[in-house]
């Protein structure tokens, strides 16, 4: 039985082929604007103006440069792979580049892929797949400290907010890692596990293995999955959570949303409830969890009702909330510091 | 996407080869005593004396006698299939008989096993793998009354409470279906899901298709597995717990374990955190989830201190409590019907 997390080659060559829409190139997006050092440039066949502002290169070109994987920056509706992406693929491959998807549709599916691969050496990689087997998880308390983002929903702002923490924390000197549990965080970080996808009897294992020891100050930043509220996917919400074995948590939420996403019949639980389920779930593997303040996306509110959205929370539950990109992370920064001393 | 839980042709030969330790039987003991009717005999090597006392039989007879499974009724330690077994699988699976393990060595490693089913069109069966892949969970509340079995620990009684409130629930001419989780379960069920080995994106999605609609008056009684305290399998707790959507639950405990089965350094939890913890979670698909009683396992306990024991429980948590061996399960279906008419 392994440990290993998904580990990619870097730096990357992302591609966008004909995708010209930039709401199904937000994987790409989100690697640019989080790991700029991470990629050498994009690939775009010709007539597509869709631009992550980086070089375009071909295949050989990146590959010259440097760059050791192919990285699909694009997620199509239906998440499907088109026969006219397959020829870059394996020139991609028969230069020994890896080929990373996200995509629902498993690279292996080709045999054109495969057997490109094959030739040259280079691993077909779909980071929805895990890379091994994990043991059950233990419970038993490592060194190190972790943060784990929650959320009230899926698709709430948890990764953002995370990586937004990471680098928040590095800002200040405060030695932290970004740890990725979905297919675009694992591409940002160019490793991680996608928690969704183990076997359930392993699932809090790999969670173990996501934030092993560590160094008594260091942070593992650990991005969160679902909502321990959510009636499909708190399995995952809580195997990461007792895995995790977090000191602090962050609650992260959507305000205008009624029902949970996709689940037009549920209502979406609240941010108290939020807190008090992650609290005593959490409890389990970490006696002494905090929440440490609320993480809201508020682009949906207007704009004159944004922060003052933001300072009633704050009142209401005396914690810091903050909208990463209208307020940055700074006072659950501050937050996180004054508690762990 | 399939909802198929495991299915087992019946009735059964039960296989014990040369296993003459009654520990490693438990399988094939377990199916005899809550499934006569189904067991047309027993396959034992000359020599050995364990038996399950039901009728000695080749397969040749067993598949004289109408037996459609050979069923693999021990578990020997590590989980490993005998080399010297093998010829016996073979003529069973050439005679049409399906083959079936819960062991986790699966049978499609000897490649004899799989050509003699291929020949025959007989099919190997490996009850700790899903039969199929499961949608993700809904939530929606389903027409049918169910009633989930947890506990504080693994291994402290969930399988055989549950077996037993079935028939308590039958012998008073309630319509009650026993749901199976675990291999022997879904052995002696003859169909089920193994939860903990679904993948944790889907296993509240399984437990719903393992309990599906039903009449408003049927109890679906829900082998349970795991704890929801458990640090290594909450999660596969906590997907059956959102998945069966259960409107009552029994604690099953063992009151002599003072750490969790396997796990030394984790105290085990107690009944009253048990049931905090099956309340809350359970409240997000059935707000009126009900704790009506605690079984306990007291054959531990000197036998002076069984009945005193589950008296002093009773009066402690108001609430029945029982030994299913010791006492029966009727104080149990009593709390069960009182609330539920």
């Amino acid at each position: 039985m392994s440990l290993t997390t998904i580990q990619l080659k870097t730096p990357y060559l992302i591609f966008l082929g004909d995708v010209d829409n930039f709401v199904f190139a937000k994987t790409g997006a989100g690697i640019v604007q989080w790991r700029p050092e991470l990629v050498k440039g994009q690939l775009r066949f010709s007539g597509n103006n869709l631009s992550l502002n980086v070089p375009d290169m071909t295949v050989q070109e990146a590959a010259k440069a440097g760059a050791k994987s192919l990285v699909l920056g694009v997620a199509p509706i239906g998440g499907q792979i088109k026969d006219h992406w397959l020829r870059v693929f394996e020139e991609a491959l028969a230069l020994g580049m890896d080929l990373v998807s996200g995509l629902h549709y498993r690279l292996e599916r080709f045999p054109s892929l495969v057997a490109a691969a094959k030739t040259s050496g280079a691993q077909l990689i779909n980071v929805r797949t895990p890379a091994s087997s994990f043991p059950v998880g233990t419970g038993k308390k490592r060194p190190g400290k972790r943060l784990l983002m929650v959320g009230t929903d899926c698709a709430v702002g948890k990764k953002y907010t995370a990586l937004a923490m990471t680098q928040a924390l590095k800002e200040q000197g405060i030695n932290a890692t970004f740890r990725a549990t979905g297919q675009t965080g694992i591409m940002i970080a160019g490793s991680g596990v996608p928690i969704d996808a183990v076997i359930t009897d392993f699932v809090s294992g790999a969670a173990e293995a996501l934030s092993p020891d560590n160094d008594p100050i260091h942070w593992d930043v650990i991005e969160g999955q679902g909502s321990i509220l959510h009636p499909g996917y708190a399995a995952v919400s809580l195997g990461l959570l007792h895995g995790s074995q977090p000191d602090a948590f962050v609650v992260c939420h959507e305000p205008t949303r009624l029902t949970m996403e996709g689940f037009p019949d549920t209502a979406k639980p609240n941010i108290a409830q939020c807190i008090e389920y992650t609290l005593l779930n959490g409890q389990v593997t970490n006696p002494n969890i905090r929440c440490i303040g609320i993480s809201v996306n508020t682009a949906r509110l207007p704009e004159v009702e944004q922060l003052p959205y933001l300072s009633r929370l704050s009142q209401e539950f005396n914690l810091p909330c903050v909208d990463p990109i209208l307020t940055g992370c700074d006072d659950l920064v501050t937050q996180l510091m004054q508690g762990s001393k």
